[in-house]
């Protein structure tokens, strides 16, 4: 029998482990059982949180902090990734605008702006590369990415000639687009916007509309931001002939989408695929005989384009056997058997409370990938023999 | 490939499902993938609580229910079990002479008696059964069997010819044995003693010290009921020539163990080599795929004769895979897998509470054997390939 190889590619465990320390009590799980065994560590994520550290993990990149304008105009200390191929750069826009940059109480979409977003893409240019994902979950904006325009040199001006405030409460004054000091290094640049979001910028399903409550909106300010996000879109297509406004994916993050889109060259792409891509996860799972995966919490959602998901498909297009496990195990998860995944493991040895099951996260993942090991390596399937 | 054979063969989840239930959940998991799998069921047991239902729902036998007199000489309720043989009977001491009987505040090994065992032994007699199955763990009794010989009609006699009370306070004036009125039908059963317990009945590891505290002694009763056990092993090797004093096992159960041995055909089993042996587990495993165990927790001291390690032990002398799920998996589980367990899976699905880990235990059987049965059936095992 050859050495068994297995690709490990979880996600992180939100509040517990990042990707790469999964992957690390995965495979001391697996070596105790199989010291021989081949394993090929893969940190993965979906373009939510955690992705910049996973595809620095997963290919020997380096992350860099910078100070950047927070979502209500803070500094704030952000960080991005460089890909270990020297030439991508890994972003999530909530590490400068995220949610959790405000509080309760000064969360305020009106006023919160992606500029440093834009200070962070600058930050990325400024390193040389050619390429920029930027994962756009978790923002605390909803002014279409018009501050990272502004960061990134469009002049956004009112009827006036005069440069507009920062947030979604200023759009509806926007009257001229001034391209002429955007940063000529982004001329060249392919941006991959990773979101799984197919919201339209404006209407019913839209960005002020859909997101903007979670982000502080009362229903009187979800009645300024939609509009002016009409507004916005109706002067982005009479300035740059950008038709954004019913663009599926556009109202993501606020808008930002619609504002990437529209400034830059990008495209949008779903998270999972850009972080299966950028990983060589194919190439890595076609030399496997097992692929394990997981993330914190699998459900009926992770069919969704979680991270699980992802790696099934992947894995099974080369007949890999993949099996998850999880911290949180949901109902209704039959769907995921259908979807490539073969087996789904709790990880928890007891009944404990949720703050120790985050606390004891690497031990249980290791003592399972250690059964998991025994069970499909060790004690064999008799009944295909 | 032929349909897989699962030999289903858990120990029940204390508190939460018996071992038929335990069977019935795996079942359940296992079709739900593999439709035309056979499966087994074994309800398993190791000579503790539950070992008369497990033994009656593996042969197909019945459960039958007399009054008999508690530990306390008071009326209660308790049961014994014909085994579908219709030849064997299984009585758990428990449940006529057990800690469960007394309260905290009436718990008085100086007074409780196995009388009621005793009852129960001559309930089974009736029925014509040719063997009895006695587990004796968790007794609320230190008389040395006294009670139950007193039932099947033995006559213990002080210095004045007068009859004996009940409790291991009254066998310090135990002067005399009569045997003329014992049960006759006695003479050719064979009394199978369950028990894992090696103490002798006296002295410094004897039944008063090593067990007497649990039973409610006080360091004074302490001392009252190991010279009288020591002095009712003197009685019984005068009047009957059976030397219980330093009998390995004859500690068991306050020395219901000795008084066992001294007064009828008995002899000491372990409890989960008798389960086996009634269950006709060796049997039904040789033609098996996979062999699923259990219990509700499952950790080092699983080793000692627990039913995880017992099924395990049979299974590998014919080199089956054996998988065990759990509620609780303890530390120190890896001398488990040298004992015979290939794999061991905690079945909590998430955080949760004891309360409700014992409320869903049913569920969270099903869908982790659902899973197992995935893995080792349906994924097979590339690596052996």
């Amino acid at each position: 029998m050859k050495n068994p190889v297995f690709v490990l590619a979880p996600d992180s465990f939100k509040e517990s482990l990042t990707a790469k320390e999964v992957c690390m009590a995965m495979e001391k799980g697996i070596k105790k059982v199989l010291p021989e065994a081949v394993c090929i560590q893969v940190p993965m994520a979906d373009g939510g949180e955690g992705t910049v550290q996973s595809l620095i993990d997963a290919t020997g990149g380096e992350i860099h902090h910078r100070t950047v304008t927070g979502p209500l105009g803070q500094p704030v200390t952000a960080h991005f990734g460089i890909l270990g191929d020297g030439q991508t750069a890994a972003i999530e826009m909530a590490s400068a605008s995220g949610l959790h940059l405000v509080t309760k109480e000064t969360k305020n979409p009106l006023i919160t702006t992606t500029y440093g977003t834009g200070e962070l893409i600058k930050a990325c240019l400024d390193k040389g590369v050619k390429k920029i994902i930027i994962g756009i979950g978790g923002s605390a904006t909803n002014d279409g990415g018009a501050g990272m325009a502004q960061a990134l040199g469009v002049k956004l001006l009112d009827e006036n000639g005069l440069e507009l405030g920062f947030g979604g409460g200023s759009l509806g004054r926007l009257a001229k687009v001034n391209m002429a000091h955007i940063d000529p290094r982004l001329k060249d640049k392919q941006i991959y916007i990773a979101s799984d979001v197919t919201n339209p910028l404006c209407g019913e399903n839209g960005a002020s509309k859909i997101f903007g409550p979670q982000k502080g909106a009362t229903p009187e300010m979800v009645e300024i931001l939609d509009p002016n996000l009409t507004h916005y879109a109706n002067i982005l297509m009479k300035e740059l002939g950008k038709d954004m406004k019913d663009f599926p994916g556009a109202g993501a993050a606020g808008g930002l989408g619609a504002g990437l889109l529209a400034f830059t060259n990008a495209e949008l792409k779903k998270g999972i695929d850009l972080v299966v891509e950028y990983t060589r996860l194919e190439q890595k799972v076609k030399d496997a005989d097992f692929v394990l995966t997981g993330e914190g919490g699998i459900d009926f959602q992770t069919q969704f384009g979680k991270t699980p998901y992802g790696v099934a498909q992947t894995a099974k297009r080369h007949g890999k056997t993949v099996i998850a496990v999880a911290g949180y195990v949901g109902d209704k998860i039959d769907i995921l058997y259908d979807k490539g995944i073969d087996a789904i493991f709790g990880i928890l040895p007891k009944a404990m409370s949720l703050e120790v099951a985050l606390k004891t996260g690497q031990k249980n993942i290791e003592i399972t990938c250690e059964n998991i090991a025994r069970l499909v390596a060790l004690a064999g399937a008799p009944a295909r023999r």
